[in-house]
């Protein structure tokens, strides 16, 4: 699903793990974590986070501020909206929006 | 409930929906949604859901600030000190305190 | 100039008013003050200022949430700019700036 | 667990208590609650209860602030770095690490 | 004047000092600063005064909450109010508003 | 004073220049703003900036976490300790702490 959505971006690769960011990060060699800030929220609870994996595994992570258009968009938000049955088209890439969908068109075995 | 907490004014209405508020109030021929702000922590989010809102449905959200001697009383606190025993009184509409008063008396099905 | 700026809205009305904000809406028989929000720095100013408002004349304020497109705009990063020589022509209106470039071509006695 | 961690400083009780912190302060007549302060949006949460504290018990709560080179450690985010099998000795008592390090090996009911 | 305000509590004492208050302190053997902590914007200034003193002097400070009720009431904002002609009796002690009024009675040097 | 400071970091360079960073940026052909983050009340006004020069310039701000040992040191609260007659020998590197005593023992103008 993110893979489609970054498809068009050469220079990104996808990858999943288990376990901390910490150890993935250095078992890849990379060097930083980078990360979106958002809003003031944000900020306390990824700065934490950002100090932890550097005690951790001394890799730093750098903060890139997001698009003040889309500042009010969190994945939470969005999916609270689409499960209100809002449109969320514009604010997900077009993979995730066909995933979101083909979940709701399936009904929950806890809903049968 | 909040109908009874109401009463007295006049130019209250009482209703409640499914889905969304933005869809809610466009069919309501509202113009505008009213909501207030007690404390920091609560502005980044509600800034988030109104301009969520107005996106959706182009209907704007007005804030009214809270009168601070209110300001630390969230129904998440107040819920809390309930359920450990204290007492709400000073925080709850007469008729929300009778409510949660019924709600204690009856065992719920999982204390049984 | 904030004239010139809003001369296309028909129901706004420019005035100007020497002492207390509060005092003038009252004199002018205003219900309401209205403030624009943009991030979460400006909220804790304008709710003292609110509270302080309510305390000193009886009326409300409300806070409408700018466009987060410009959340990043306040007139003091604005002013900053264009004396240090930058184009601040996207964020203010025109007649502004028409004074701005007035003002710069000016020499200030100071600097003569 | 705590009282061995604290077993050095012979001026601290430890205690565990049903119900409300206000009604426990009162019952052991302590004539205040102190409280350690990280980070701001600790601070708003923390102040709400306090203030809720003051009106429940008439008991007033002191804040000290935390040494800066641990700010970034909360509960919530060692358990969380310890869950995903990051070592977190450098953050929590040795007796804490010892009772942490006895649940991992206990595999848990639901587990089995 | 401050004297004054608080005539009437016996156990404070008003003292005036030039130089850094962490030094002032330990010049009084006080063992602890107190101060009151209305909102989150004074929160962060405060904590890092509050660790620069710890840090010169080894002295700490604690925090009380205001009551939420004059939250909103700094010192900045009642002058501003007050030289703009606005009534702060109710914000201040009759001590500080007796000497506000007659300064304002005496024409500064510069306005003369 | 800042050359002295970073002599022993080979890939430091330092620069000054005259009006906007986004524009000096630019002409050094540099591709990066780089800022160190220490509380959230740094956070909104860089967050403003970044993407003030990112409308200006196209030229994105990465931000780095200060290490939280010093996140309650300021420019501003050491140059305040200082003038109070404070040792801020810890807070300051070498080279800026002998140009701040000079200062000291120069009479200024304004006070002969």
């Amino acid at each position: 699903m993110i893979r489609e959505a970054v498809a068009d971006l050469p220079n990104v690769e996808v990858d999943h793990f288990r376990g901390l960011l910490a150890d993935f990060v250095r078992t890849r060699g990379a060097g930083v974590i980078v990360k979106g800030l958002r809003v003031v929220s944000d900020f306390e609870s990824e700065m934490s986070t950002a100090l932890m994996n550097r005690s951790l595994s001394g890799v730093d992570t750098v903060f890139l501020p997001s698009d003040p258009r889309w500042s009010f968009v969190s994945s939470t938000l969005v999916k609270e909206v689409y499960n209100l049955g809002g449109d969320v088209a514009e604010f997900v890439p077009e993979a995730v929006l066909r995933v979101m969908r083909a979940k709701r068109s399936t009904p929950r075995p806890a809903e049968r």
